[in-house]
Formats: C-alpha cells, sequence, structure tokens
C-alpha cells in the first residue's frame, strides 16, 4: 500500500470546508477571510538522522510548513509546535539551538508560535526513544487568488523555482553513492538542511499562478499530484530543468534521478498562462528568487519525459508507506516517452 | 527540568495573537470569528501501550483535542491528522479500526479531517519504530464568551464535570497494584481508553464560566495551572470530589492519589460566580453531564484540600520531562493543610 492508497482509503472523506485532504493546505473560511492550514511531522530516522545537528531539525520542521503556505500563496500567521523527545536529548544546549533557529526563521517570515504539546518519547528497548517534531502553520489567503493543485488548464506554461536535487545530492554524498569536494558537499548539505521556503514568490505569484505545490517528494512525484488533480497532462523539457554546477558534475544516471525524484528540494512549481510570463518574471524578480519555464501542460494526459532518451521509468517521488520511490495511484509511467 | 519550564524557558515568547503558548487552546481572530486552536501529540509507550487497540487510539487521539476546545468553550469544525506508522501496522486491520473510531467521533461532534501527513515510523534497532499520532484541532469561539485559564476570581465556586480517577485506578490495575472485579475493571478501562470529551457542555457553560481547564495531568496539577495564571487560591473540600462506586472501594492512599493527581480524566475544572448557580445546573443538565460543586476561590494564594488529613504533599499532576509527578513551577505544597 503506498502513502497515496493510504490516505485515500483510509482518511480522504467529503468535506464542507473550502479545501480538504490531499492539498498542500486545507483551506477553511472565517467570515471575510480563508486561513490555510498544513501540517508536516518529521520523524528521527526517516526525515533526519539521530545525530542531526538541532538548529537545523528546528528550521527545517518549520521551514516545510511554511513551503506549504508558499504553495497556497499564503501569507505566515502563527503555528504550533508538537515536540517528543527522549529524556537525554532534553538538555539545554539542544533545546537552544532547537528553538533558536525556529525562531529565527519564524520572526524573518512573521510567524508566531502560539501553541503547542511537549511529551517525552519512551525508550525502545534499550536505545531512546526518537525525537518527533510536528508543526501546524496558519497563514491568510484573499480569497481572490486561492490557488491549490487543480487549478492547472492544458496551454499552460510549467515553472520551477531555484534548482533541483541538491538535496538529494547531499544524500547520496553521505551515503557513499557519490564523492563531492568539501565546498559542494557542504552547499548540497545546506540544501537539505536548511531549506528556504519560498513565502516571497509565493506571495508574489498570486493571481497568475493557476496552481502550484511545493517540491518535497521530487518533480516527477509532485508535478503528477498537479496532473492528477487538474485533469492535465506535461510535456517536461529534462534539459531545462534547472540544476546547480555540483549536479551537472555528476554521472548522468544519478543526476536525473536527483533532479527529477530527489525530494526535499522545498522549491515552487507552478503552473500559469503563457500571458502572464512577463508579470512572472517580474513577480520572481521582486521576491529575488530564479525561476525557469520547463515545460507546459496538455490536454493528453501523462508525463512525457522529453529531450533526454532512456530516462528510468521507476523514476519517481518517495513515497513513505511503500518504503521507496513511488508515483501517485493513477499515475502511469508508460505515457512517458 | 520540568515539563513547564522547559517550555517557559525555550518555547514562550510574547504573542500578538489574542491567546498563546500556556493555554488549552491559541486563540486568533480571524474577520468577526475567533478561531480557537489546540495540538496534541500522542506517543506509543507514554500515552498508550504497543498493543493498544486501534480504535481506542483514533477515538482518543481526537477526543483529547477537543476536549480543549471544550475547555475554551469552542465549538469543534475541523482537524489535521500527523500519523508516524511503523510499517507493520499499516495493515488494512488497523487502519480500519483506527480510521473508523476517528470518524465516528468526529461526525458526532462534527468536526471535519481537512488535513494531514502520513509518515512510516522508522525502526529502532531490531524494534519497531513506535507509533505517534498529532492531531491540531480547530473550533469556532464566540468573542463575547472567550474563556481561558486566567478569569478566575476570588469568591468564584469551584466545579468539576463527572467523576475523577477512574482512569488511573484502570492503569494502577493494569500494573497490578490493585485488584479490581471483571465489570469494575472494563468501566475504568472505558474511562482511559474511551474520554468522552465535554464538549456539549463546554458549550453550554459559555458566558457562565469565568475560566476553564479540561482535566488531563490530574485535578491538582491542573487547578495549579488555572489558580497560577487567574492570580488566586482555592479552598478544595476533598470529600465533594466525585468519584465513582469503584473507586471509593479502594484504599484511601490510592484513591486519593488517582482522585487528585490521577490524570488522563478529560472531564472540564471550571470557575463561576456564585451568582450563577442555577444556570449553571440548567446548562449542566441540558448537556446531560452530571457537574459537581467542590471548592471556592480564595484571595490567598495556594491550594488548600480540606476535609481529609495527612494528604500526601507529593500529589501533583504528572509531568513528562521530570519523568514523575510535578506540580507547575510556582506551584507551592508547603500551602496545602
Amino acid at each position: 500500500m503506498t502513502e497515496f492508497e493510504l490516505i485515500a482509503r483510509y482518511f480522504a472523506r467529503p468535506v464542507h470546508e473550502r479545501q480538504g485532504v490531499g492539498d498542500d493546505c486545507a483551506l477553511i473560511d472565517a467570515g471575510e477571510r480563508t486561513l490555510a492550514i498544513t501540517t508536516d511531522l518529521l520523524a528521527e530516522g526517516v526525515h533526519f538522522f539521530r545525530d542531526v545537528d538541532p538548529a537545523s531539525l528546528g528550521h527545517k520542521a518549520l521551514a516545510v510548513n511554511l513551503s506549504d503556505l508558499a504553495a497556497a500563496g499564503a501569507r505566515p500567521r502563527c503555528f504550533l509546535l508538537a515536540l517528543s523527545l527522549p529524556p537525554p536529548r532534553a538538555d539545554p544546549a539542544w533545546l537552544e539551538a532547537f528553538s533558536g533557529a525556529l525562531f529565527e526563521l519564524a520572526g524573518r517570515e512573521g510567524c508566531e508560535l502560539v501553541g503547542g504539546d511537549t511529551t517525552r518519547a519512551a525508550a525502545v528497548g534499550a536505545a531512546d526513544g526518537p525525537v518527533t517534531v510536528c508543526i501546524t502553520a496558519i497563514g491568510e489567503v484573499e480569497r481572490a487568488t486561492l490557488r491549490g493543485r487543480s487549478g492547472a488548464r492544458a496551454g499552460d506554461d510549467l515553472w520551477v523555482s531555484g534548482e533541483l536535487g541538491d538535496a538529494a545530492l547531499a544524500l547520496a554524498h553521505a551515503r557513499g553513492e557519490v564523492r563531492l569536494g568539501p565546498q559542494q558537499a557542504r552547499d548540497c548539505e545546506r540544501r537539505l538542511l536548511w531549506p528556504q521556503p519560498r513565502v516571497g514568490l509565493g506571495l508574489a505569484l498570486r493571481g497568475l499562478a493557476s496552481a502550484a505545490i511545493d517540491i518535497s517528494d521530487g518533480l516527477v512525484g509532485d508535478l503528477g499530484q498537479v496532473l492528477e488533480r487538474s485533469g492535465v497532462g506535461a510535456d517536461v523539457q529534462v534539459p531545462q530543468v534547472p540544476r546547480s554546477e555540483a549536479l551537472r558534475a555528476v554521472e548522468r544516471t544519478l543526476q536525473l534521478r536527483c533532479l527529477l525524484a530527489g525530494g526535499d528540494d522545498y522549491e515552487l512549481l507552478f503552473t500559469a498562462s503563457p500571458s502572464h510570463r512577463e508579470a512572472i518574471f517580474a513577480a520572481a524578480q521582486h521576491s529575488g528568487i530564479g525561476i525557469t519555464r520547463i515545460g507546459s501542460l496538455t490536454k493528453e494526459s501523462g508525463l512525457r519525459l522529453l529531450g533526454e532518451s532512456g530516462i528510468d521509468a521507476t523514476l519517481r517521488g518517495f513515497d513513505h508507506f511503500a518504503g521507496t520511490c513511488q508515483g501517485p495511484p493513477s499515475f502511469d509511467p508508460t505515457r512517458r516517452t
């Protein structure tokens, strides 16, 4: 059973709220405002290593939630933190580093901590229990500029922000699958451990993007979500997908895996009418984040990866319950060329 | 370091929102509405056993959050679910039982699941990783009837709903500290595993209760929170604290420990002016939940447990990081008689 199947089978129910399970954020109306709400749980051994720098964990736990708000075009407002810690980790040095980085990002993005829950993680056998961090972030969206994963239309341009694949490259380096130079290794590790949520860009794209998602599970998997929810297909020009010099230098199979299915990018993938191209470049410039047009949407369903021959058909996003790389359930790898 | 000290030192910052860290719910204004938001994390080995009935876990994970909304007098609206599951537990029988009970309570209380996150729990050594459930619930409060932990006044009556101590008695039975008859054991276990959030009573008390809290860490610890935040003291008539026949029948030391410091009661503790007594009885009758007046608030600070001699001065609420029973930091046990 994949994560998508698990959610679809056991947890997806019709809702009266504006937008429910399956998008980056839930949307609920409160008077004349609409609130975007998102939750992400980071678990030791899955999302971070046991010896993680607590500062990067504090930063990343909030950053991945702000990235969801960015996709929704929401302005961050406040968040709640639930933290399960084994008692040996509840020491001043760990907590100072964790909370310091958390509050630094929160302050920069204008997002206040308003509540939470702390609990001891029970030991598992002779080992300390795992650290678990669950943050719920709340933002505000203007009702006129609401967007989710389902608004993409055939003919729209397909865009991404920043560069993809460096976080996955850092993991490959840590696993010894590739050997990077010291500076490149540090740069890539920074992308993995200190992702920068594209909040300003997400806001600047209000009224321009027809759909958006943040790339957390890899370009192919997350794009598949948009295509499925919007009922369209896509042609992606693989050579145009932006990547760092470090990633360009590694061998082709690993390069394409990191680029297309790497995960942990926390860049924005968005769609927009070609008539908005100039406005979109202006919005990106205003927010200081580079963007690249990587393809276009088609009436014909399916995702076509063009410009590279022989791309591994198993390239997909990471799936927690398949324990491997998987696409969404209705995503058809046979459609790719 | 206690849980209260940990929160105060590392996570409590002044906020612009209406109410932040330290109450049952955060309160945020959205147009003419005020939203109450709360999050609770339930961790295996701390809040439930590894062989927990998944149906009771699904119920309880939502119930403890709805109990926080009840304390705030909020009408439940929607919730987000983050679930970390070891792959062996992600089987249809477990998930059907968990989600079935979750949605049954959600449906009964009019609270929709609108979003979430599912992740695999990594193995710890040779053992499965622990199940972790984190729910964030959102409710609506009328601004005119907002209440928290800080509104109690000297002279107010002190009330509790239902009966206290049976959940703790079930734990004592499971640990072999006491031997209950089969029917009593089942009744107490039901209180531990299937707590019923007092949402209807919480709503009925709008405009009547001056402060309220749900009793999750034991009467003495949670009352201490209200007293400290409100700057008042209390006289509690211990013989009047309501308890079941099962709890009445066990020996005095264990009985008082379960009753006053047991935790997991999920009853409401609230304060109100004596002028509201008739209206409060009517509200309770309307919501179908019994209530009992157990004491009154005093100008003199401190908590006095009256009517029983020689109560153990270490009776306090459960603290996760002290790993033992602890009161809030400024709570002075020497004031008790």
